[in-house]
């Protein structure tokens, strides 16, 4: 089964919204069996989207429409879905009621144009949206599935994954495609690449892909195929010889990030971490409790911009920042084990920098960072040259930590 | 001139990379009146690429490429614009030179593989790449022109604004397209569009989009013309409709965001501000310091996670604790008020909630949130429930914490 998904809404064509939709789907679909081979994005405007929904339904065994399902007068797939499928819109009762029950439930009233969420395409399957007033808007005709879905994220996620997959699945008759990730951190694509060259390795049977990011490059393999013992048996080869080759920049051979791999050990060793940040200014402390569960482990953090909170909050040194300065190993040494010290955890991050734009000198230039790990040991500090903008070196500065505080927990 | 942007490589559409250049692109060009009215993404994919670049070659003004540029064997966006315009790779002599000079500076041997990023197609300009090895590939012919550029955001950017941009602004002859934003907070999307209708008010000569995001909704105005001061006219008299009606709800009337909003004004009013996180984790923090030149009005920041941390670092009482709890008005209160005066800077902000998915219980459920902001006249405290996940719930609490500041800013 091929896939295209179109995205609606001139705020995407205009780059006012970054389009995260389509990537979700993707993932969403891939994990089924289902294949993204066309992915294309179109204005609120009746002409484009009708001729893009009718081209993909010629092409494609599942076209997904995200976008233009709101209440307000740029919203217009409806009507295009309705000319599409040569229907009508008509009010359904039991949406009206489900509205009915949202708007008690927030306490305000319903007016005219929030009701028009009740009229939706005639002969239409309707998928409940858990999280919004849009349903999402399901044709299966001749072979080929249709859905529209809202933009919004949450939304659209939540119809995906409790109503489409689910509907897809049930219907079946897919091919096979799975994954392995080899995920490292620390060494560039090119150097991987070649690492891989030199050792004679070349994918068989498989296609592989580099995927870098500030958190690493992620090689990823992808095997497909009509029986799965065969797929997995092609992808486990490549996936053993690659492993072979660069086995010591690997952080993680699951779908993990580097952070979700940090948080897992810092579980599983049951220790506790605080964090006192300067250039990266709160931005690890935020990584590390997006992931719920994270109060187990972390305890607190200290964002000591200024001179005077690294000294009163953390215990830096006055002479310390007067003779090395801020930016320097000796502070950020002073301002992890201050940080342990006062927070009474087993480990502490610290770091400290010149994120940039402005603040570089030529002895100490924009992306020069210091990070460093604490444990009862004591502080391990690393220098860093970070280049790119101030939101790459943040970026970067709070994996190198991260990493840093993995390679001591491999340790324990 | 109208233009499409075809964004290459496996990844994208596998849903691995969510696919940010094309928003960015899109809105460089439309600066310089080039509307983008399609934007597709295809896989690493001879056929594939070959056959929508022709497409895009035959029915636009310009073409945009990302991606596929890179040193490894999946990058094959080179060979195919070979094949496209009938020529072949060549070394060129100032790149391998400019290559050379890069990694004597990184202080790394250039390997085989690096070196080929010093082919490229015979015939074509290059466009210097700032940031990275892959230089941008220019083809202006029979009045279309192609660029395609390095998919690494930051090379991408980097190529666009220094070197695609100023290149079609020398070839002239575009559009007009201007924008106009009106950024609204704490008002959902229908409400707006109601209180518009009820006013009599219809877009007369431009485009209205109401773009919601957790930051507020925005509501973009697009006029469209050859006429610059005809297509300022229109817009500005919509521009003043509407403002008119929603003007209690605006922070602003400028391409700014929220945050960007705040910043101006801490810096306006020169006040000193400080952060107390609990169920924010360190994001408000983040957020602040995201913006460079923050250390202007940023000192310092907490994230207290522990009740502990709470007592020793803000001094909330152990008696609050214990009768209110940990998100309550009243730990909050303290939150704020603690951290403003061991801070010793002019505002503090507080947040304590449950962001979840767990820790809820039917007296404080997840999303039940406590914001504050602290000033010499104590804490203002507001109570709120917001819907979503962990994601949402942080982002909103950030947000709305943020929007407090600003009214607080604006009463000085």
């Amino acid at each position: 089964m091929n896939a295209i998904i179109i995205t609606i809404g001139d705020e995407i064509l205009s780059g006012a919204t970054v389009d995260t939709n389509a990537a979700y789907i993707a993932k969403d679909l891939l994990a089924i069996g289902v294949d993204v081979t066309k992915r294309c994005s179109v204005g609120d405007n009746t002409e484009d989207i009708e001729r893009e929904i009718n081209a993909g339904l010629a092409a494609f065994d599942l076209v997904i429409t995200t976008g233009g399902l709101g209440p307000t007068e740029d919203d217009i797939t409806k009507g295009v879905i309705c000319r599409v499928f040569e229907t009508q819109l008509i009010e359904y009762g039991e949406v009206l009621a489900a509205l009915k029950v949202r708007y008690q439930q927030l306490g305000i009233s319903m007016s005219e144009m929030a009701r028009g969420m009740a009229k939706q395409p005639e002969g239409a399957t309707l998928l409940a949206n858990p999280l919004g007033t849009a349903p999402g808007i399901l044709f299966d005709r001749e072979g080929t599935v249709f859905c529209a879905m809202a933009g919004v994220p949450s939304e659209m996620r939540a119809l995906m994954d409790q109503a489409l997959i689910p509907y897809l699945e049930k219907r079946g008759s897919h091919r096979v495609i799975l994954f392995r990730n080899i995920s490292t951190f620390g060494i560039p694509e090119s150097k991987l690449a070649t690492m891989l060259k030199e050792s004679g390795y070349t994918p068989d049977g498989v296609r592989m892909a580099f995927l870098p990011s500030y958190a690493g490059v992620t090689l990823r393999l992808r095997g497909d195929g009509l029986d799965r013992s065969e797929v997995e048996k092609t992808l486990e080869k490549n996936f053993e010889e690659i492993c072979e080759v660069v086995k010591k920049h690997i952080f993680s051979t699951e779908e993990e990030s580097l952070l979700d791999k940090v948080t897992t050990l810092l579980k599983e060793k049951k220790v506790t971490l605080s964090t006192a940040e300067s250039c990266t200014g709160g931005l690890i402390a935020k990584m590390l409790t997006d992931i719920a569960g994270s109060s187990d482990y972390f305890v607190q953090g200290a964002v000591t911009y200024s001179n005077e909170a690294k000294m009163a909050r953390l215990g830096v040194k006055s002479e310390t920042l007067q003779k090395y300065g801020a930016v320097s190993e000796q502070t950020c040494r002073e301002m992890a084990e201050g940080m342990r010290r006062t927070s009474e955890t087993d480990f502490a991050l610290a770091s400290t920098g010149i994120a940039g734009p402005g603040g570089g000198t030529a002895e100490k230039p924009v992306g020069l960072v210091y990070l460093a790990v604490a444990d009862h040991n004591g502080a391990t500090v690393k220098r860093c040259s970070f280049s790119g903008d101030r939101y790459v070196i943040r970026t970067r500065s709070a994996y190198t930590v991260l990493n840093l505080l993995r390679l001591k927990l491999l340790e324990m």
